[in-house]
């Protein structure tokens, strides 16, 4: 089985792309085909009709050949104004417009990590439905993290156990969902 | 009373270009105020943590004083995988980070035209919410219309007298609530 | 397999009732063990904590354990005021109490039929959330019928053989999806 | 100004009949006119179109004129399962049946007391929606508390004075925007 890691955010920082790494780490003791990919290298422009005329963007067509040879996706996804990123938004849009739809029938796992103490969550439940409308099956379960000095170490590794362990069952559950 | 209106949408023949300028046009026989911005005018990449580090985009801050300098908004957008636009949620991403923030305590009315039966409801819905996330106090009544070879003229006008009676009596209704 | 079909409504001659009959019956030719119940025949009431305090109501223990028997629901359900059916709501407020949660990890079919060209979809997408908080993999494709009078005949059954084309294409493909 | 105070709950100890009398308590400070209601004492059944029939039940008709009555309502409720307490939107249901609806144009303010972290908030956001449908001008801001040991002392009171102090500038605010 085969799983495709990405963050739905573009920052060379982001907090989630070190938690998107840990469930890429972690999925590694779980006998699967792991890849980490990253928005930044799929440089799609915003979503326009015209620009969609000219012929879809390489950057789209790529990523969707990627989805495509994928069994599933692990996303961890930051909340911008309780809602999806705008990142992960266009990506999703443009995806939506190269047929057939790599998305459809994929499997998801929604993660997000967030400074504040509603951990992302609000925005996960908004980012399910754009993939829901693509025929993805989103997991039930999704996971948020708050984030705070102890949450990553200096490599960016998941300090607490608690996160760890709950990260990993997790990703157990998922795998064995979608194995079934 | 001064009301911004623009599209969801870059595409230039947009349907729902066409629909915000119907609605300014009707809204001009209202004694308000109003003028019409494109968002190709205002071209934000996408949102990157890292650009906003070495400063928000002239193209935000230009839309954002604009926004300040308006009462009220008027968006016709479309639907884009049952959700919100992509260009729409970027530009509302970037206006997000412009503190403080122009849209909040602002109004907003929201239209939408459509080619499928569902007439962008579903993404209406959807995009009330990181709006809402920002303070914006965003007009429980909606319209959605459903695009037919009868719903514009050549000259991009409404040609159902139903539909401008439909558009006129909700401007109307929205012009009036703000100015109480 | 065995699959649970009900309806959202309490009313006698509800629309979604009789779709909810027509599932069953095309499932029927699909090689799986259905059974329809009717919310009418597990009257909780309205959830309180303080009956809950006295006992889960027997109507809900014995909906909870037909639904542990089963291995995927099909529910057909009104929309209210765009969002879920009042007592849908109840029925999973009280199920959700009734511990380990008979809902956990079963699979659903969303469908709907409303007099409105919007077809109860909006209510559809809201009705997911609460599914999927419990833990339900709700299929990520759903299906709104608007009602017309060409929609039922006299004898409840669907008149038109594209909507039971469509219906019967959209049950398989969900019992194909669970049997995988 | 006549505002109209409510809980979703129907539990006599619920934390959140406990935050709308504060609501209510802070309000007198604010020069408003303002009644507390409980659910309770307007005990309509399940909605059920079969019962509707026979016409609107008294006890929707009794809350219907007090909504009347009222300018603007404060909800404080609890988030079931992601969503909307069912006994709120059971009464939502109904209400939205006695026409013309008491509801439309009234203005409100959403509450919520949780014992999690998440603080009841994924559930404000959907209990948004039904009420928005029926033309309710919803607050865009919302608060919601976590329930600790220091939330409420023995009198059902706010101990900590940084609560005490948000709601009063959340409901200061409320009240400024009605009065405009």
């Amino acid at each position: 089985m085969k799983i495709l890691f990405f963050s739905g955010s573009l920052r060379t920082n982001s907090l989630n792309k070190k938690l998107i790494q840990e469930a890429y780490r972690i999925s590694q003791t779980l006998n699967v085909d792991g890849e980490v990919v990253d928005l930044r290298d799929y440089p799609a422009p915003l979503y326009d009709g015209d620009i969609e005329a000219l012929g879809i963007p390489d950057a789209v067509i790529n990523l969707g050949r990627k989805i495509r040879n994928a069994d599933a996706l692990v996303i961890s996804t930051p909340e911008y104004n309780a809602s999806i990123s705008s990142p992960l938004k266009n990506i999703v849009d443009w995806l939506s417009r190269d047929k057939p739809t790599s998305l459809n029938n994929k499997h998801l796992l929604l993660l997000a990590v967030s400074p504040g103490p509603l951990k992302g969550v609000r925005g996960l439940w908004h980012t399910r439905q754009p993939f829901e409308a693509l025929g993805v099956h989103v997991f039930p379960q999704m996971m948020g993290i708050q984030n705070t000095e102890n949450t990553f170490d200096e490599n960016h590794q998941l300090k607490e156990q608690k996160d760890i362990d709950n990260l990993h069952k997790l990703l157990g559950q998922y795998i064995d969902h979608i194995k079934r």
